[in-house]
């Protein structure tokens, strides 16, 4: 078993896939507290429904990363909560130092593409952009970079003729939340190890 | 049916299994003529046991790229053989604007990961080294770039727990030997269309 901060952004799509694989498939993870930099993100609505500790954190003066008064903040909430990894699931901020060294090799993220193809924003658009005929999704461990940190999970899509960027990312989401409870699930059971930048893994 | 040019430096077996693929399987292509710059290379020995015109060409005084008089040699070559498309089978020397003038949007490459990721020398090592899960290969038209040009067809392969770089590498060549002749059967039935930079393609 594993308490988990989550941060996200958005409708909470991998929040709540993480949420029914505890339910349904007995996943080993306990989600302790959930912030978002959005007051009104439907990850916020989820996480009181399921009765989960949710917290609006305005990123303000910044608003494309996670720092000063605002990463403080974070930290504490995920602390007290008893958080011991930080699950970003679809969390639009650049994370900072401080957040990386207060859970170290600890926070978790889940990006659009196989890295390291297609780092960066709308990654489903960039592969379409492209002519990629093949995408998918990673699950990794964070780093200073900007999606460059060690891979744990990913899952392979086809890119079909004709696919716009709104279909492909449809196709992505769903083997994200797939990828993402299957990486946790490694990681709450402790069979994950770091060896450099290479992730061991059972499967 | 097209008519295509093969070069190559090593042992040929992406060109073997193209040739398997003509007998087989009815793929409406016919090798006219095989190129290396290595004069013991493999795939010159296998053309010649199969009644096709080889030939060495050595690129001296260049040692990474097809240019200048070794070049001219190998248009050449390929021209009064009467191929209308170059396909690059393992060939190690990188091409240059003279080849890509003469056969303009007819020169195609496979490349041993899932490109934009890895492009590059010995890219199955590569991806063992950044920890990626999974790989594959490419089929794409050469441009200018190293490995950047418009996408055919993708294979993805899983990379495993345990995986040396020869492992991966061996079962990525199993799905380049399925790639290959799957692209030059769209492109001999005229399926392929060039939008931009995406291919558009049957499947």
């Amino acid at each position: 078993m594993i308490r988990i901060g989550v941060a996200g952004s958005g409708s909470g799509s991998n929040f709540q896939a993480i949420l029914d694989a505890i339910e349904e498939d007995g996943l080993p993870v306990e989600v302790v507290c959930v912030i978002s930099d959005h007051a009104d993100a439907g990850i916020l609505v989820k996480a009181r429904r399921a009765g989960i500790p949710a917290h609006h954190v305005n990123p303000a003066p910044y608003r494309t990363k996670l720092d000063g008064e605002a990463e403080r903040l974070a930290i504490r909430m995920f602390q007290e909560a008893g958080a011991e990894c930080i699950v970003l699931a679809g969390f639009m901020l650049m994370i900072k130092s401080g957040l990386l060294r207060a859970f170290p090799n600890r926070v978790l993220n889940i990006h659009p593409s196989l890295l390291p193809a297609f780092p960066g924003l709308e990654a489903w658009k960039q592969a379409v952009d492209y002519g990629a005929k093949v995408s998918g999704c990673t699950v990794h461990f964070v780093d200073e970079g900007m999606d460059t940190g060690p891979i744990i999970v990913q899952k392979a899509v086809p890119v079909l003729p004709g696919d716009t960027p709104g279909d492909l990312h449809a196709r992505i989401l769903e083997q994200e939340h797939i990828a993402y409870p299957e990486a946790l699930r490694w990681l709450a059971e402790g069979r994950l190890t770091l060896d450099g930048r290479r992730v061991q893994t059972p499967g």
